[in-house]
């Protein structure tokens, strides 16, 4: 693998704060094969019209793969050293975890797993859900919780870790 | 204008985070004449001890108008370059649009070309809202997507962009 | 007390952001000796899983204390300059105090006069809630503003103030 690019990287930011798009264009200056890996389920037209526009500001530069849930499989299989793959998001395969009433703790065990073997460069996109007030329902706060504990596990590995706000990077680490 | 002046600058942050406060200082310490442009609109009497609160903390320095929706007029008319004038907040901008069922799109296309035609400094004071869990209803999602998104329009023409937390500023730009 | 070590710490995060861990890091770096106040109070399973669940992570290097309200007298009588007291969290503080219809305002002026007279150096970790959407009800609407107020004027006396995301840091003061 080329050692000049970092292998995991994290983007992490609110609703609409232009965190994908800054992934993206991380993606992009690597000058590798560029892959999308959607964690997104279609279920109702306003996520339709969401992953559709997403599609279309990104071009077909990109080959794309949707995978709501055995993202840690499909990591293992298709990373290589020519191409980046960008992950988005986390917390979407996070909430299809929960929906599908996965064991998270094993899953995530399995995921960092993943992480220390692949065999080329991830960017991951996630959404930051903790710096709300604490949600009514039980759900919510498990789903805030997982999160977070994921995002301090990758945080923990990665090479680096971005935090978007308003289309500005801060960089965490 | 006054070229040593910064002519967009945008002050983010979250409740109570004293973003007000510091953009007032940041008026302050330009020593142009200051403006305070208010987009609230006192519906209830927990909004009116904000505004009487907020006013009292500013003194009577300051010139102050009121504007519910007609933001980019009323900047077009009113910014000068020995003025500066202070914009608290957009976000009570956006959701004054909201209610008022005008097109967002529209008028944030109308709002960003204004920006570049601004005869003075203007500052931005707006709240960070999607850093928390995603919201339950369609409208408060709606008003984060358009918040977030007129962020990112800001802060890349903004000269300078500050996210303020416990009353410390970060600079992100 | 030793003129090396700040006096007053302030470690904040959204929800498992990993700000606990690095605060319990930063309290026994000192290498004083380590006393946790714990401001939480076990109302349902959920928390006691929680509080039980930090306990086993700090090992029994640290004495413990609970104090859901008097936290100001307990400082003062407990603070020592040989000793770090890590005071986990404000926000859930600042809620007993709410369930207490306590008068807030009051309880702030005491608690920020007891910073000034305290013996020996603290660690206050507390929960930023102020970056979401606004909260429908006035109760957490309350909340948000008390916890943005109370940090800001800690943070204002503070020695040093952090930000912790993904369990990575930001230096704010």
């Amino acid at each position: 693998m080329n050692n000049n690019l970092p292998n995991i990287s994290l983007v992490l930011g609110g609703a609409r704060s232009g965190k994908s798009q800054f992934a993206e264009n991380l993606a992009l200056k690597t000058e590798l094969d560029p892959y999308y890996f959607a964690t997104s389920q279609a279920y109702d037209t306003e996520m339709k019209d969401r992953i559709s526009k997403h599609q279309i500001d990104r071009g077909d530069l990109w080959a794309t793969l949707e995978e709501p849930l055995e993202l840690s499989t499909l990591l293992l299989s298709e990373a290589r050293p020519e191409r980046i793959i960008l992950v988005d998001c986390l917390t979407l395969w996070v909430t299809n975890l929960m929906m599908a009433e996965k064991d998270i703790v094993d899953e995530f065990r399995d995921f960092i797993d993943t992480l220390h073997k692949l065999n080329g460069p991830v960017i991951f996109v996630s959404n930051e859900v903790g710096q709300g007030i604490v949600p009514d329902n039980a759900m919510a706060r498990a789903f805030r919780d997982y999160a977070g504990r994921l995002h301090q596990d990758i945080a923990a590995i990665a090479d680096d870790v971005y935090f978007i706000t308003a289309g500005l990077q801060q960089r965490l680490k």
